[in-house]
This record gives C-alpha cells, sequence and structure tokens, in this order.
C-alpha cells in the first residue's frame, strides 16, 4: 500500500508539499519503505509541546522557546517541524499566562496551524499533564479528538526530523511507550552531600534521554493521573512515569545529534548559524531578458556554480507574468536579480511583490541583491547616486517585510565586460552569502549601497 | 600578601599583560582577594591535554581539536587559554604520531610557548598517562620538572578561565583531586540489554563531569601506575581512578555554562560565534588629522557610540609614530582609518606595518576599514576608480597576514557633510561588524570596495 494522502492527515504519509507552513527550509525525510507497510501505521496521532519553561540557564530574561533567531522565536521553527509532518493531527502546546498572548500572536504572524494552546503548569511534569487533559475525552474542556498516540517534545529542540517523530511513534504503538536517545557527552557522577566526588556512572551503560518521547496515549495519560505530587514537582522524566505506573519498559530509539536542546547563549549561536546553512543552500539567478548567451546574468551564474561547489545555483527568466519565479518561490532564499536592458523600478518592484505575495518572507529572510548594470563611461555620476538612492529607500522599505534588499552597480560595458569575464573567469564576478546582515563580497570592482 | 609577578611564574598572579601570547582578546580573570591568600597557592603547576581524539563524533575527518575556527585550529585557542595563566609552567599536549608535526607547526605558527608534546595513547586514559610520564621524575626520558599540581583538559574546551582553573588546583591542592561539575542537561537513563528503559536516573542527584580537573601529581599518578588494563581501556573519568587507587574523594567545583566541550557540529558554530563576539567589542577610529573637532573622523566615532551601545569605541590619531595605536593593538581587533587630508597610500601602508609587527593578526583576523573621503563633485571618476583598484590589491596582499582590509569612498563634502551629519544623527554613517567574511554595512551613500 501506498503511504496515506494528505486528505488523510491522521495517517503518516510523503506529503510535504502539502503541509500547512509554506516556504520551509527543512523538507521532512521521505518515510522508508518499511514505514510504508500497513502494519507500521501510528493511527492518529497529537504532540503535546510543554513551553512553560522560564529559560533561567540561557541567563537572559526571555524565556528561550521565545529568543529570537534570525528574527523568529525559536519556538516557531520547532512548531514548522512538527507542523511540516502531516500525520500529527494535533498540536497542543502549554504556555503560562503571561506568555499565552504572545504565543497567540505568534502563531498568526507565522502562520501556524493545527495548534492548540493549553496553560502551562509550575513544572515541566505538570505541563505535559495540563497538555494530555486538553486531548483525553474524560475533561469537560476537551475541545479535540483523543488520538492513540500522543508525541512528547521540547520547543527548544527545533531541529526535529520526520524519520525520529516516525519511529518513536511506531515504537511507543508496539511497546506503549518510546523515547529518543543520544550517547553521553561528559561522564555522569553522583556527588556526596558535601560536595564529594562518591561515584561515577560508567558512560557505556548510560544514555541521555533526549526529545520526541512518543506514548500510546491510555498509558501516560493514566501514568500523569496516578503518579504523586512528588512526581509532578520534582520528576523529569516521562519514560520513568510510564515504567512507575504504567508498567511499560519503554523503547529507546538512538536519535540524531540534531535533536540537541537549546539550552546556553552558545547554543542560540549554533542554531542560527545551522539554521542560516540550511537556507543558504540555493541560490536563484533572476534575469530580465532571455536573449544573449554571453550576457552578463549567464555569465554570473557560470562563476557562482563554479565558485560555489555546495550550493546550488539555478536561473530564470522574469517574464510579464512573473510566473517561472514562482516555482522557486518554496525552498530559495537567495536571489540576485540582474537587471541589463534597463534599470526600471516597476520591474525589480514586481519581482518584490511576487516574494511578498508568497509566503516566502514570513519564516526566513529573503535576500535579493539587485544588480544593475551600466557602462560607467557613458552613465553620468548624478544618474548613478540616483540607482543607489532608490534602491536604499525601497531596501529600508522592504526591510520591514523580512525582504533584504542590497544593490550592485555593475561597470559593464557589453564588450569589454564579456572578453573579461572570459578571460578572468572566477576572478571576474560576486558570490554572495545568505545572511541577515547583509553580507555581500565581490571581486569585482562596483559602486554598491547596502542598508 | 600581593599575588606573585610574573617573573615568579610557578605562583598564582594578576599578570595578564605579562603572558606568554600577545594579542589576547580573553584577559584572563583578576583573582580574588581570597586567592591571594598565601595559603592560597597552589606551588608549582602544570598541566595536561589530551589531543589524541579522531572527532567521530563530528562526522568530519579531521579531527575536532584541530577543526578550525575563524580560519585558527581550535586547540590554538585552547592553548591560548592556558597560556595566559602565567602559573601553569608546562603545558603537555599528547598528540598520535600522524598529527605531531601538525602540532609542531601550530605551536609554532601562533608563537604558543611552555608547550611539550608527547604521544598519544590509543585511549583517553592513555593519553593523559602518556602526558603525566613526561612530568613525572622517575621516567628516563622526562625532560620536565615534576609539578605539585597537574590540570587535565581538554583540547575542545577552548573557553576555559583562570579563575576555575585556579579554583580547581586550590581544591586538588587540599583534598588531592578535583573537578570542574556542571547540572545535566538531559535525565540520564540506563537501557536494559535488550534496548529498553531500565530505569531512569534522579536528574538532581547527579551531574555532569566537566574539564578542567586537577590533582596532587602523586595522586594521579600513581592512580594510572596502579590501574588495571581496563581501566586504561573503557574508563572515561580520571576522578574515579583517584577514588578508586588513591582513595581521594574529589572535591566538585560548580563551574559556568563557558566549559562545554566542542563535540558536534552545531558546537563548531557556537564556538565561532562566541569568539566573533568576544573579539567585536572594541572598535578603534583612526584619524589622520588632529584638525577639526567637527571632522568626519569625530563625527563617525560619536556616531558609532551612539549606535553601538554595547562595544566599546575608543579614537586614535595616526601620527609620524604611529605610537599612539600601537596602545590600541593589544585587545582590540576592529579599525576604522579616516583618511580626510590626503589618500596617500604611504599612510595607510604604515598603518598596516604597524598592524603586521605586532602580533595581533597572529591569532585573530584583523578588520581593518579605510575610509577615503572626497567630495565626489569635484573627484573625477578615473581617480575614484583608480583608489578602488588599488584598495582592492591591498587587501589581496594583507589578507595573507589575517589582515582584512575594506574600502569606503565617502561623498563628504566639507560643508554639507558636517550638516546632514548633525541633522541626520545616526542615520548619517557607518557601522561595522568585525567578521573574516568583511561585513561592512553602511547606511551612507558610498563607493565600496570588498575583497
Amino acid at each position: 500500500m501506498e503511504p496515506g494522502p494528505c486528505s488523510r492527515p491522521a495517517e503518516p504519509g510523503h506529503c510535504v508539499s502539502g503541509s500547512a507552513v509554506a516556504g520551509s527550509a527543512f523538507p521532512a525525510s521521505p518515510l522508508s519503505a518499511a514505514w510504508a507497510e500497513p502494519g507500521s501505521r501510528p493511527g492518529t496521532v497529537a504532540a503535546v509541546l510543554p513551553a512553560g519553561g522560564c529559560g533561567e540557564r540561557m541567563g537572559v530574561r526571555t524565556p528561550k522557546q521565545f529568543c529570537r533567531v534570525l528574527e523568529r522565536p525559536l519556538i516557531s521553527y520547532t512548531l514548522q517541524a512538527m507542523e511540516r509532518v502531516c500525520w500529527i493531527k494535533d498540536i497542543v502546546v502549554t504556555v503560562t499566562g503571561e506568555n499565552m498572548e504572545a504565543m497567540r500572536s505568534i502563531i498568526q504572524r507565522y502562520g501556524h496551524k493545527r495548534i492548540s494552546l493549553a496553560e502551562a503548569g509550575a513544572t515541566r511534569h505538570r505541563s505535559i499533564f495540563n497538555g494530555l487533559k486538553a486531548l483525553a475525552e474524560d475533561q469537560p474542556d476537551c475541545k479535540l479528538t483523543k488520538p492513540e498516540v500522543v508525541i512528547i517534545h521540547d520547543a527548544v529542540r527545533p531541529f526535529v526530523e520526520e524519520d525520529i517523530l516516525l519511529r518513536v511513534v511506531l515504537a511507543a504503538k508496539e511497546h506503549g511507550a518510546a523515547g529518543a536517545i543520544r550517547p553521553l557527552v561528559s561522564t555522569v557522577i553522583s556527588p556526596s552531600a558535601d560536595g564529594h566526588l562518591d561515584h561515577s556512572l560508567d558512560r557505556a551503560k548510560h544514555r541521555a534521554s533526549e526529545m520526541p518521547q512518543a506514548f500510546l496515549f491510555d498509558v501516560i495519560y493514566e501514568a500523569y493521573q496516578q503518579c504523586s505530587d512528588f512526581d509532578l514537582e520534582f520528576g523529569t522524566e516521562c519514560l520513568q512515569l510510564a515504567l512507575k505506573y504504567s508498567h511499560r519498559k519503554a523503547k529507546l530509539v538512538e536519535g540524531s545529534p540534531d535533536l540537541w536542546k537549546v539550552t546556553y547563549k552558545q547554543d542560540l549561536c549554533a542554531a542560527e548559524a545551522m539554521i542560516k546553512e540550511k537556507i543558504s543552500q540555493e541560490i536563484c539567478v533572476v534575469m530580465n531578458t532571455k536573449d544573449e548567451e554571453e550576457s552578463v546574468g549567464h555569465l554570473l551564474e557560470e562563476v557562482l556554480r563554479k565558485e560555489l561547489n555546495c550550493i546550488n545555483v539555478t536561473s530564470t527568466v522574469m517574464d510579464h507574468t512573473g510566473g517561472d519565479i514562482k516555482n522557486f518561490t518554496d525552498q530559495c532564499y537567495s536571489f540576485i536579480y540582474v537587471n541589463v536592458v534597463s534599470s526600471d523600478s516597476q520591474e525589480t518592484r514586481k519581482l518584490l511583490s511576487i516574494f511578498e505575495e508568497s509566503s516566502l518572507p514570513l519564516l526566513y529572510p529573503v535576500v535579493v541583491v539587485l544588480v544593475h548594470c551600466f557602462d560607467f563611461t557613458f552613465v553620468p555620476l548624478a544618474q548613478k547616486m540616483e540607482s543607489l538612492m532608490w534602491i536604499r529607500e525601497l531596501a529600508k522599505e522592504v526591510r520591514e517585510r523580512n525582504i533584504l534588499l542590497s544593490g550592485l552597480l555593475l561597470n559593464y560595458s557589453q564588450v569589454t565586460a564579456t572578453c573579461n569575464a572570459s578571460s578572468k573567469g572566477p576572478e571576474t564576478l560576486s558570490w554572495y552569502v545568505h545572511t541577515p546582515a547583509h553580507v555581500c563580497t565581490c571581486t569585482q570592482t562596483h559602486i554598491c549601497v547596502q542598508m
């Protein structure tokens, strides 16, 4: 049997393109053949994300799940990662009363779907319990459908992949409970009351318990209903509750290093660097003319391909409908618009409005480098300055819509540039790195304005 | 009593400026009054850094200690952090035979001092044992002096501070053994043989054992001499060896989050971001004239101060000897050279040679933004282009010496610019971020060349 299509979201399937959030830079991993077997289907699945923590370990006032990474709150990345898995039917996020409004506006602003909010408790376990109650049919205010399996995941682990989610869900279906684990990075020790080493644990015999975890809903809900106040107050491990109160020995599933939890300030830096790397994997060169095999646009594309081995360079022509460009706006975040024929501001605005109308800049900054080609010998200074000022104003305007515009006036004489480009090869033209800080590094002498 | 001066390197003292490596962006933390007490002195101290690991967890071929961060191998940062603590007499690094030459060239290239090399063993414990043997007087090939206390630290924990080193050393002197600990980030579990949860550990009752650790030399050396082959092969914890074979219960010392171990790819990203942040804390505006209170240099300094709250902005005048600038070259890595009077290439070269002669670019990239001010109305295009080409060539030349030069030709009319700067305030001039990728973001229309 084939994996279920998106119209049946309660079953796992390979249906990335139909997932709720557009413009994902992190396509869900294809399900392996094994998961598509009829017996491997998890039934209805929901997720609970406790997000009530105060982030004291981060050393900043903002709870870590609300800290911004590339201008977007961390939790929005995690929600996006969960949403693109179309067989997760509902996602319950527990937040404290004081952050409820902020959370609502994040959901609205970034277009998150299938999210329900529940009030966080004073501890992690109480927050998860509240999330489960929102899914349980025995509760008076239950508005959702009780799932067969529930995933529990952290709001501060944004890099979770569909593959590991599915593996814990299927293991939970079989064993009642399952959780991702990782090898220990440091040896774990037990201190004595007076701050000395009592004993150290054999690193090979222990693992770090990570997220996601998954449970048959009844197994974990029953465990939470039975557990003591002491458990709710001081416990940290859901797998332990399932063992103690529902007598299910959780299946442990090896996860990847990507599952790491954003805990300290350095983790935020790492998360940002990893997201930047992922959204920098593709550059699209947009040209405003189909003519000339040897045009500056084609030369640029060729040079970029040679120079940037690990980056996928594509190109398209901006026609009157802008149709072709729309094909690129579901995964590419870096565009170079080469304007040879004219420096018509209307065309540039049209391109930018295509981006704005797509949901592309909703989730990640879209970087556009506007290249205007002039033969400097024939164009007076005043005209160049005017172009620069105009780009500057436009850049200010679109910055608010998460489009980062840079301008380049390129000294391009039809005769000499072609000749230069051929003879100098990779040295002649530009390379460009996607970043919200507007990095634009060029080896061609140019007049440049940056915002 | 005062802390010992640098001429007595065997005792702890506040002697940063005398430490071996120049240009440290990470000044050692001042010793608290308590550590300066006569009884708080650790006697002679040496350090052993095992660096024989193969970095399999990083997912790259290069062992993680040799991975580059801002073009410099990670281990060089850790050596720098140890070296600036002047009371650490010898630092023994254990590396595998195949990396011995690479390690020697790192030591030479980055001017590391007080380093001895020993051959790494097949496991971490064997490597540490080899390092200790190099310090033990009972060994035939011992060339170093046996210390009273030995620090053991990881080559991949570059952010270690003097404060924690001193705390573990003093604790080791008192208790025979001591080590830094951190709270656990994840719950630790014990799996059963068939991959299920056996039990989970109470997170509050356990800690992660981190580095640095310190020991009375005889305590740890005796432990290594007595321990079994099984310990040497499969053990991971030096504190455990000291407990088992020398019966010393190590004192546990709470460390800061900075002690984290660079283990995975995301940790390298985090390390780079943190180093960049540290070396971006100061910008020095260099002017080539003392005249005019309202000069572009002063305006720039004023605007930068207003705009960059967390960054220290200083200024100096480039005189004929370059003397003043030398005062800045022990901690500042970002310079803006404002050339108003002329665009004399000799002056620029003089400035760059001051940097080259200092050991500043040895450890971190030095970023120089060269600002040439012209009144564009009166200067012909050819002259501007010539300036840009010249800057480009110069940038290529100094790039090899780790100086990242960018050029800015600023349209600066004496009359209107002053007036603009006053009226527009922060909008008028540039802000600048230190990075080897040459980020230079400006709100002033300008002609710019970047390499």
